[in-house]
């Protein structure tokens, strides 16, 4: 009766800090007495703040109710570092909290299991796994960037049902309907920073920040721009306290000051052919937090992160539609054997207004 | 409590008839007493033979049930003409029925609302509408063809998520999964006829045939071979007792008798530039009986059929891959404009094995 009920209470909370907690996880804790009783409830608060054990027993002490020998549910391993806050695990053994309930260890290397250990040590009882599968799903950035120091890549792509993301023109607003977009700024409002390429800069002069969904931060924009190309006065300049990180493949000191003075920072990653070396790159973002990097690109640099095997997940709208010539997804192929597809796995799919929107992966053999 | 019940079970019954009555439309019929106690049900037979009514009279008969002063709730209204079966407004009658529940009006000129007027003057009580989307949905050719004298048409595509049909080297085997194929072969069942292009014909050597899902009759194999290209041995003669009617615009005599010594008919229907007049075709088709047509056909003449605005439905397999550059679903474009797509209405959508079946209506003005 008590664990999924509690669970479930304390990944929704997990889910309400969406977009607010980068580059910390999303995590929910619900404190409840021995006959079910729920105390408190917390969940992680923006990075530097308390985490959700510390809010969950905080609301319980502000409804005057003492957490001893209470169970704690919470949808990650409490933490057992000194990192901006104090240890959770600590904090809970205080308290006097006399069982700990946890959906999933947390991957990340400085806890990984110690927490479970340390509340173990002071004689808590240690149980973990409901709601794993969720937790670890809600927080695949975090995970992510903790297993593998980059970002879970997630593609962005709005095309009409037979795969044109623009006329052969260039037109492409709107493929999509109003609910889509609005939706796809809520993806945006999600990710730990968006991407684009130089050539959806130059052509559709784009904002790329989070205009229709509520957000926490404007999430920091990331440039693809070999040449540095970027305008310094382009319209995503506009977007007040949104950082903007430029990634160029050749030295232009004058463009760079120039950008910098718009306030972007600039940071030379050259790979082969010129261009800017696309693993380093998510690299180096992994090292900046980024958790959840959301791509928005063009069919050219979309098919690059594809064909250098860094796309983890498609996030696509198909309009219902159709154009015909125009211009594809994603700039691979030809292929010479239906077996050299990019092989993906179908997740989610939904109608958002008169669009579907369709989750995919792309197959891996193991978990990342 | 009764209707609801009875009419969606007599709908069941119509759904088990798919694939079985063509040209006749899916019906089903439940005779049941005035206290809701079943006395029979039926289904609409293979053409010629008895209508759901009868088949449900029947069935109560042999259960030994008198139906006098029941209800039978049949999913379309009671034929009131002589074909090649009784009227079963008369037959009704006699049998003593009290009160007839229908879903929808009979679309066929032949009927239309006299078969409700002829129950009515013998003294039976008529009520008309639970059902009626489901029922017409259900047999949306029979109307299509009633109506417009044209067959529904639905176009079948295979194609991977970014769109494409083949590979630029013309691969196309399998784009799809087993349970996507085996589905597809469903959908060919239910059809009055399934459509293709000597394009298709030449390049695959497709049987085009029901295989892999229980079916009456294989349906007729429509051909469009405006220079009666078919070659007189290809697979497609294979699969016996199927009809193969073959629509030409150039006339040889030569080409001609050899295709019909193997059982084919050939029309010739010639159009502008040397083409088959693709709407004189459809209305041959309406003539021949053919509700549901299932086009299965290439690039080029899926795109001639919808430039000629002859498509009604899509249905639209769409495999977890990416392959870029290939070959498009539609021989269309390019628009000058996004307001110059081919607007769709997206309907089902649902998960085949590893791939998504999506159906998508072509957005129009009135209802056909």
């Amino acid at each position: 009766m008590e664990t999924p009920l509690h669970i479930a209470r304390a990944l929704a909370l997990a889910r309400e800090a969406i977009g607010f907690t980068e580059p910390n996880p999303r995590v929910g804790c619900v404190i409840a007495s021995a006959d079910g009783v729920v105390l408190g409830v917390g969940r992680t608060q923006p990075a530097g703040q308390p985490h959700a054990e510390i809010m969950a027993m905080r609301d319980a002490a502000a409804r005057g109710h003492d957490v001893a020998g209470a169970t704690a549910y919470v949808t990650l391993e409490p933490c057992s570092h000194h990192g901006r806050t104090g240890p959770c695990c600590d904090a809970l053994a205080a308290a006097g909290i006399a069982r700990v309930v946890a959906s999933v260890q947390d991957p990340n290397p400085l806890v990984a299991g110690q927490g479970f250990a340390r509340l173990r040590a002071a004689g808590i009882a240690v149980e973990v796994g409901p709601g794993a599968e969720e937790s670890r799903a809600l927080n695949i950035g975090f995970f992510s960037r903790m297993v593998r120091g980059t970002p879970w890549v997630r593609m962005k792509i709005a095309a009409t049902l037979d795969g044109q993301t623009a006329l052969a023109n260039g037109a492409s607003q709107w493929i999509t309907g109003e609910a889509a977009r609005a939706d796809g700024h809520a993806w945006r409002a999600r990710a730990g920073a968006i991407l684009t390429g130089i050539g959806t800069v130059l052509e559709d002069q784009p904002r790329l920040d989070v205009r229709l969904a509520p957000v926490g931060q404007q999430p920091p924009l990331v440039i693809v721009d070999s040449r540095l190309q970027t305008p310094p006065h382009a319209a995503l300049f506009e977007v007040p306290a949104r950082p903007v990180w430029i990634y160029a493949a050749e030295a232009h000191p004058q463009a760079q000051r120039a950008l910098e003075a718009r306030g972007a920072s600039v940071t030379h990653l050259p790979g082969p052919g010129g261009k800017v070396d696309l693993a380093a790159l998510l690299k180096d973002l992994g090292g900046r937090g980024v958790n959840e990097l959301h791509v928005e690109a063009g069919f050219k640099l979309n098919g690059s992160l594809l064909r250098e095997a860094l796309v983890d997940e498609f996030l696509v709208y198909l309009a219902p539609k159709l154009v015909g010539a125009g211009q594809g997804m994603v700039n691979i192929g030809p292929l010479a054997a239906l077996s050299d597809a990019v092989a993906l796995e179908f997740g989610e799919v939904e109608r958002i207004g008169a669009d579907l929107r369709v989750l995919a992966r792309v197959s891996r053999p193991a978990g990342f």
